[in-house]
């Protein structure tokens, strides 16, 4: 416990160009200051936003870059005035590591929507250093971003609810979903897709998933345990669904015409977009207007609904369907993440793999 | 009192094909049913929708067709049911003169929001005749769309409040801004945006005029009242008043980039279309999501809504600011229009035109 006097080095896998493969890369840790907390990682989901900045397809991406942002570690050393974690405890961080603690969203604990956040890599640090994210051996972290993960739940099945679960569960909980009796559909059954419609499912949602095409419906339903599924091109459907759902959540990280899932929406509805998007997207004004239809959109979760999202899945018995791979198979994790070839998260056994 | 036996023919100003120049037509109307009020008609204003509509630009206009929804006049004929009304009444009659008086939205009292609603030209009615507008010398509409004028309003002063004043007041009652210690903004100083900041005004909210020029910045300071007046093309002053407003009512009729205005809200703030647009609108999802910003979209407003309007406007004393015109100048008020050199809505005189 307590602050080292020396610099620490920890090794992570980067990517060291817009090529976006991942390799070894060593790196010096801050020092546990007196709100940080020491981690170990045992393990980080993979993200398809991880993708877009190895990439740099959002444009904003630095080199060398580890990414990972789904971490559950254990703790190894907390600072002097850290008081919510000890040594030994077994928890979480997700996309965002800091905050300016001084602004109307950080003082309504609404801390992701601070214009000065951190993220968990990807950016700079209050240290001038670049933060790095969870595909590493060790991360410090200030104890307000850290999260305990609940008694008996396993590590790899926690660290997909720190971002997908979380950016299903946000929208569901703001937008007072949190309660049975509501219709509401899940667009795109990846990672977040997933996770929502669980998610759903377990707040007494009747829900519809909508994809792209037939493939999953069988695992959907019964694996599931959605009510309906829908196959946006088909036409008959989708125009049999009209006007029946309060909200989507929208979970496509790609372009994709909005008028037809708008027109699935009651008066009133929401369509509620969670995947960041490169290219604009687009709508009538009229398909809003004559509906007083919203298209929202929310951002992963903050700390305080992160808390009450673990302990909702750990209370509802609620699993993600993840495949765990080794860090010398994250490279082809990605690949084919990319080609929508997982069900449905990637989960990198870190603590288990060769890092250097 | 009573039904006629005979059809009886009026008088309008029509479009009869998509050049959108009216000239003379007349007409039969049907005979006063039980429920309907047979009105005389005293004025209309001009809204740029029916700019849209007789140069069929929403893709759906049908000929000929006599525009005007913002109608005022005289009660001279009322059903055998008809309860709310007698002769002599100072009545209104906005966008909607039917609703199936069944479904969801009209057994909730927002009948704008009806499939089958019947608007008031350009449709058909439950008789199978076409609808035809407020540009002529008179109307039968059923009563549930008829609104009584507060007495000592001046029927040029009501016209324009049947459509551009409810578009803008329902928004802001339905999202519970009608309240003081609300910052909003009006995008677009027309016919809906001057009464959107006069009543913004009324409600106690600190108002910004949002415009493309400087050419109205005296006029909104001075004479409506506006707190702020924002050019969109200064970027400086754009960026000055990002995040600090809880909605924008956003009038502008015609394509525009929506991401400067959506930077322009607080968290969770709204931008609500009120006016329709023939083409797609674009936004960049991550400046959504990252604010939990809203883009919505409002109709008119409810029969409900119009009698609480009419009320409020009474109350507060708000007047809009129009140019009254005869028939015969309303090919050139449309031209006007269309170039926005109008302060702020033409009202046509109908019952001192000449028509015929």
């Amino acid at each position: 416990m307590g602050t080292l006097d020396k610099e620490r080095t920890t090794t992570g896998w980067a990517a060291k160009d817009p090529s976006g493969i991942l390799s070894p890369y060593t790196y010096t840790l801050r020092n546990t200051g007196p709100e940080d907390v020491f981690i170990k990682v045992i393990c980080c989901g993979i993200c398809h936003t991880d993708l877009h900045q190895i990439k740099n397809e959002l444009g904003m991406s630095k080199y060398p870059m580890v990414p990972g942002h789904e971490v559950v570690g254990d703790v190894m050393e907390v600072g002097s005035d850290v008081t919510k974690f000890k040594v030994g405890d077994r928890v979480g961080v997700g996309c965002i590591v800091g905050c300016c603690k001084q602004c109307s969203p950080c003082k309504s604990n609404i801390e992701q929507y601070c214009n000065k956040k951190i993220w968990s890599y990807n950016d700079v640090y209050t240290d001038g250093k670049p933060t790095q994210g969870g595909f590493a051996g060790a991360m410090v972290v200030d104890q307000m971003f850290v999260v305990k993960i609940p008694d008996g739940m396993d590590p790899e099945q926690a660290g997909p609810l720190l971002c997908a679960g979380l950016t299903a569960y946000s929208p569901l909980r703001h937008f007072g979903y949190n309660r049975s009796g509501v219709r509401g559909a899940i667009l795109g059954l990846g990672g977040v897709g997933h996770m929502g419609a669980k998610i759903a499912k377990a707040m007494g949602h009747h829900v519809t998933v909508i994809s792209s095409s037939d493939k999953k419906r069988e695992e959907a339903m019964n694996h599931i345990g959605a009510d309906a599924y829908l196959v946006s091109s088909d036409t008959e459907g989708m125009n049999a669904a009209a006007d029946s759902l309060d909200y989507i959540i929208d979970t496509v990280p790609v372009f994709h015409p909005l008028e037809p899932y708008l027109n699935l929406l009651k008066i009133d509805g929401k369509l509620i977009l969670t995947g960041v998007i490169s290219t604009p997207l687009q709508f009538i004004s009229s398909v809003l207007m004559l509906g007083r239809k919203t298209i929202t959109g929310t951002f992963v979760g903050s700390m305080e609904e992160t808390e009450d999202m673990l302990a909702f899945c750990k209370e509802k018995g609620l699993t993600s369907m993840i495949e765990v791979v080794k860090m010398d198979y994250v490279n082809k994790a990605m690949e084919r993440l990319e080609k929508n070839d997982v069900r449905y998260r990637f989960v990198v056994d870190v603590a288990g793999s060769k890092l250097d």
